[in-house]
């Protein structure tokens, strides 16, 4: 008998820490994986990674459609709502051993929510993490209260869980990050190459990498905090001679005001937005960055495996463990282009972050994931029954 | 400016509780209250208990259907799934400043994630209580960690919430139970006069209450618990000469099964059932019965305000702060009618009740939770952002 | 390479005119046949019929809930609403050549909707039907307009959508009511092996058959309209030591109305209300009936093939292809009492039934229907667009 | 007592029909006129025209989130489910005398289901237009079997309701196209003015217009398609010295396709695609068009009172009545170029034209409309129930 696990997966951002895992699921006989794919994922306007999905060899058993095409804040509930009632069609039509959900986005607390009522394990990635300030950060909560089985990516992490929100020890994995797995095992491309695929020449390594997302309790400054920063990005690239590579924001509220910023700068000759990155050409893109601007997750969560500078502009990741790469700034222009200088220039800061300890494992991440699932009885009461709530 | 509140309902039970402090906000030109109404309350089957809150005098801004007519267990996500989404569309025309709800069920957990993405500050009445085993109970700990502002109805579910889920103490309200207001305020009504309400004569005193719901985690054993349970209550009562009022279970999954177990007792003399009964009778049914028998949670949150000794079989309320006028029983027929033999005639254990100190507070509730709303300022970050989470 | 057929289902009646189809192709190695299973099939208050499909030996690609617990008028477009939403990820999943529905309810119109916008080729049995009163009557009409193969039970139902509806005469075709072939191929059962079934005698064959719904467009009036019905049925069994075998209604508004008078009538000895009879005593049940009465389509498109006088209570049914078996009467106790006077004793009359010519095809429907679809190219721009719409 | 009008719009083209009705209603005390807002209105990458209404000083009493964020065929189905429900909710909420629908989309099916099963009168704009071959044309259809008032824009097309659809004389109205009171009340605004709007020069008066869709029957055409036309323009407007100024399509699948093309031109200077522009400009910059290419309906109902040359490319628009404006072309290069040229220099032609008899009415349909309203009990049967159905 297999073990069935169904993951679902919303974003790419949230897809790439998903892949290593189910790659490594894929190639164990004991498993048997399957994807329902929703949200951005089926959106042209996001890539459509549907398509790099199929591409990737794995099995869609439902397309969930919950994007509503709107800058509004209702978006997000109202597309959960849809999310859920689907979700639950799906699962109960393929009976999974395990739901396994990454984050904190909608996909995850639709995915807890369908496993606890339908009495199925739920496994999650990415509990425990104190950051606040976004609509995403209390859902990581509710989603760990709801989820039965944690993998976390710091041992701090998994101590918060235990200790701050009482879940069961037996529950909490330290696993590590499972992006690291896809960053190990990327095989290296030139500048040369990354340039020829970005139509745009950053051959002489004097770039940064700028990933910028909307953040729910100041979204109604989304544009002048995108412009903010993109100013800032100009007035530095003009006096150092460098450029900029970047990515648009995901779906949030928001995320249209700051693709309007972007439009005002998209002709501009030190920058290049880009959308449809594969992954083999980001890995590289981001190895040989100078340093990594915006607010993303990746620059606290990643960063540090690659051993990056960060410059993060704004609250967004407020409250996450810093392992030490990252510089919090505001949205101010001199303040930004100081912070990035001091990461382009600062030798004994640069040095110190090349020596810094990387709190978020290795790239062992998937094994452990997949040997935990393995050592668990998804039907047995102790894991599906919590005891200890609060 | 009159502060505005949305209160969201789904079923009867839940709505006792909210009913004494929606009147009371009523009665404060201060408030401007809003009722949406969805679930058990459409339902005919249910009593449709809509047309009782629209008696009450309330205003009602949506009616959402979300209860699906099925005993399956994806009924409940589903569920959530639809109202939800519906509930977003209120919410954005409504613009509420606070967002009420009561309990763990489908509105609260509903409710609390409209709250989070469309920045609206969620007050919630009943974290904290680690009660366990059921859906409902892991749903109540991930309302609490997205809702704003929390009503607790004992001291110690107040710390639960500060120590056990690192809720800010800020947020924190000890209230009591506000169903204790609706007790105190209802007159008293003679035996005499309930017997006619319910064409079912006990005006000898002699008679026990019988509310039973499924429990999600034994879902499957719905029917034959609730046999077990009737077939109990008929010895004990053919023994004693007592009789049985019993309730109808809630709209969960396995609650058509407890149903067919009804049917099968419905024309026995010893027990009547009944689906309708007022609140003013239902009160005054409570007060002069022996003992409180099934798994409500009225057994432990409110019997002890009665003086009332309960028998609570089998899992569901595990982990709930019991008075000490609980007894917990399996579903074992000589278990069960041993312990209600107790609850009726162990002298000792009756003057014991009698004297209990009541932890879910007093008939204040309803101000408090008034009070507490008027000295928040529901558009303050202080509120809507949490800056510790875990 | 297999065609692909993808039913969908929402109610008993419905399922029964599809079965003898489904079988057919079942049969057929050409045909790869599956259901979407939906609405009152999921409800336990309805007979979960979906146990029976599942007996049936039939695959269930998704079971989609869609009815909502209330008897408002609300309930039915709501439902539409989300059977629309849900079947669409169906379809987009299962790829299917042909939709496949039968009738004027909630599974018609979505299934035709789905079809229309994704551009699959929609068969559908029961256009051209003149009746109406019933909300359901126009949909029928939509649903032609929608759908790209018509298979109708009458030739003059063919016609009409050919003069009045301007549908292409190449896509209808006259098959007759598939139901007829499960009459032909169900065996015989004695009354008395019936009345066993139903813990109910008739034995002495003195019995009617009672299926009696709402009508939308008179919804208010369904309680007082099944009392009259079920009083004229008392007197007249009392006066003439006759029995009621009767049937529950279906999910339409109303129907808890219809419910609330059988619940008056349930413990009288003159009748027997059944939620669960097999077909294959339901067939011989109405074999064997003196008359059936109420206004359940049956009375008009299956009693010819019985010969069975009908006695069609109301305005829901008017309209119809009436074969000379059906009289209309009033919600009038004794226009009804005489009605089936006349259906039981008048000679002539029950002569003039027995030699009625039946307008609704013989029980060869269901492979008329396949030889149909395997004649046509679902892809052919010929059947998905129509050139002719008005 | 007022009549309460719930009228329900979903994109731009056909809220720009709808705005002249509503206005008039506006301004008759006899209306209260109330919105409910879905779809494309709400989509920023649509323009947002929510903002639009807000400014035009209606009441906006729902905003329906319902158009999924794909380009999937499944977008429309999806999106009219989830409609359909969040519409009911709506409508029980106000509890209109009507609902008021124009056109063939999403709104228009979905307010006739909830019109149709709620018991409430549905009048509808657009019926009776043989138009073929886009997904919209058979919901068209569907629609006027469902609404229970048409208010048709050609006689001939009242003549189809009647005679190939059986609709009732009594419920249809011939009104014209309401449109046409918009052009009539606009101001004249000179080709400087609509240029320094626009940013982009075409004082010299010789530009055309483009506007054109996906069709469903062609959606993986949809980008080769836009590519031809374009390539086509740019050959006209290069030999003599054109311009084009053009819209972006719709929401159909096949949209982003479209889009996609036009960014492929959106630097030519040539061409100036616009999203924006107000009705008052809009009016104008057609007024003195040359000549209106594509396929958008405008061409067939509304060219006709401007006596403006149409070049229809394409399916799309097939069926429809030509006042003797349209010439329809292949998507072929030389074609397109051809009759454009024919459409801008055949003085004969365009005389033709000039002295064409409209076939749409005049400006005075919103008169009618609110007339005919006023003239109808919307509760009486005559009008809710249909009779005659084929």
């Amino acid at each position: 008998m297999k073990i069935k696990v169904l993951a679902v997966t919303g974003i790419r951002s949230e897809y790439d820490i998903l892949y290593p895992i189910l790659k490594k699921m894929q190639a164990n006989p004991m498993f048997d994986v399957v994807l329902a794919v929703s949200s951005a994922h089926l959106s042209e306007w996001h890539n459509f990674t549907l398509k790099k999905i199929e591409e990737d060899g794995f099995k869609i058993v439902d397309k969930i459609d919950c994007l509503f095409m709107t800058n509004r804040n209702v978006q997000r509930s109202k597309g959960i709502g849809i999310l859920t009632y689907a979700l639950s069609q799906t699962v109960e039509r393929e009976k999974p051993d395990f739901l396994f959900v990454v984050g904190d986005r909608e996909e995850s607390i639709a995915t807890a929510l369908v496993g606890n009522y339908m009495n199925i394990a739920v496994a999650h990635l990415g509990g425990g993490d104190p950051v606040f300030g976004n609509a995403d950060d209390p859902i990581r909560m509710a989603v760990s209260k709801l989820a039965h089985i944690h993998f976390v990516t710091a041992k701090q992490y998994g101590k918060n869980l235990e200790n701050n929100l009482k879940e069961d020890n037996f529950r909490i994995f330290f696993t590590g990050n499972p992006a690291f797995a896809n960053i190990k095992n990327t095989e290296s491309k030139t500048l040369q190459e990354v340039s020829n695929y970005l139509d745009f020449d950053i051959t002489d390594g004097k770039y940064l990498v700028l990933v910028k997302h909307p953040l729910s309790s100041e979204e109604t400054d989304a544009y002048s905090q995108m412009k903010i920063t993109l100013e800032a990005l100009e007035e530095f690239c003009k006096v150092n001679k460098y450029k900029v590579v970047a990515s648009y924001p995901n779906t949030d509220p928001g995320s249209y005001d700051i693709v309007k910023a972007i439009k005002e700068f998209e002709n501009k000759s030190f920058i290049k937005f880009n959308n449809t990155l594969p992954r083999e050409y980001f890995i590289n893109l981001i190895r040989n960055a100078k340093v990594l601007v915006g607010n993303s997750s990746m620059g606290i969560l990643e960063a540090p495996f690659y051993k990056l500078p960060v410059v993060n502009v704004g609250n967004r990741q407020q409250g996450r463990l810093n392992a030490g790469n990252v510089e919090f700034v505001k949205h101010d222009r001199s303040e930004i282009v100081n912070a990035i200088h001091k990461a382009c220039f600062d030798e004994d800061y640069i040095k110190k972050i090349k020596n810094l300890e990387c709190p978020f494992g290795d790239e062992t991440a998937p094994e452990k994931i997949c040997e935990a699932l393995l050592s668990i009885n998804p039907k047995d009461e102790k894991w599906l029954v919590k005891k200890v709530l609060c």
